[in-house]
């Protein structure tokens, strides 16, 4: 990262979506060699929470794959690309976020002129959430994104996994 | 946030710094009041870590203070406000989080004008990381405010604070 964008609604996002997810892949094989090593099934740690009313790791990874294609699709009013859930091992979570990072960079980012001022509705299952583009991305997704970046991150960190502040932060430094 | 700023260096740090500790400290009075209600001691709570080898609660509310006036202060090239470490109760920890709000407040936004381009020095204990101000931002400044917010949601979450989605997002929401 050492270009220096022009700041707009595209660099403000755009970036902080792709770096956030490179480095979770990063963790996420850091996760799947720990496995490895203890010879521990790798859906005890795909499936691993931090309270029992909390998701597991496998739904945060969803939860920031979803997140950053949703913002991307609803800044540029083109349609949100459906991913099933169905990621079961670790190869597959980072599949998720390889073709999350795929869909991501093949939208144009002139696509993303003028949508910090446009309507965005999120929908969510009991209502529905209108933003502007800005307030969507500031009040929103980059919160929602770091929130389940950090959790993953989180889950396997108290369960074992030697991880550092370098592994979540390293595409920053 | 239904306001629209035009999108700059400014506009895509300073409100999201600030509604990360506005919100912050809303989980901090969730965690009060679960302690006071449980009757456990609130230095229990301010001590809790998710692994041995992590920060307690305490030091997540300092991080995140230090993050966000490090970001103003560099990115304005202006001295970074000195506070001490030395919070041990829940009012003093939203104390921090008050005056690192009120610090960033008083700042002129006029100050980050061309901050986006502007060299930010890093000083770590042991090396020196050189950014400008856009890859300090997206590299640096939010995912590790968020790092450190979402880890005190996690610490307080694992330990039976009743928290959602709702009390982390909601001022954008």
């Amino acid at each position: 990262m050492t270009q220096i964008p022009p700041v707009s609604i595209y660099s403000m996002t755009v970036p902080v979506l792709i770096n956030a997810m490179k480095n979770l892949t990063h963790i996420l094989s850091k996760a799947e060699a720990f496995a490895e090593a203890k010879k521990i099934d790798p859906s005890v740690v795909i499936e691993a929470r931090l309270a029992l009313d909390m998701h597991p790791l496998r739904r945060q990874i969803q939860s920031v794959s979803d997140t950053a294609k949703g913002a991307v699709a609803r800044l540029t009013g083109t349609e949100i690309p459906s991913m099933a859930d169905t990621e079961t091992t670790f190869s597959e979570l980072k599949d998720r976020l390889a073709k999350t990072i795929a869909y991501i960079e093949s939208v144009d980012p002139a696509l993303f002129d003028g949508a910090e001022s446009r309507d965005v509705v999120l929908k969510l299952p009991n209502r529905e959430i209108p933003f502007t583009g800005y307030s969507y991305v500031v009040g929103f997704v980059i919160p929602n994104l770091f929130f389940h970046v950090t959790t993953a991150y989180a889950i396997l960190r108290h369960y074992g996994v030697e991880l550092g502040k370098t592994d979540y932060l390293r595409g920053g430094l």
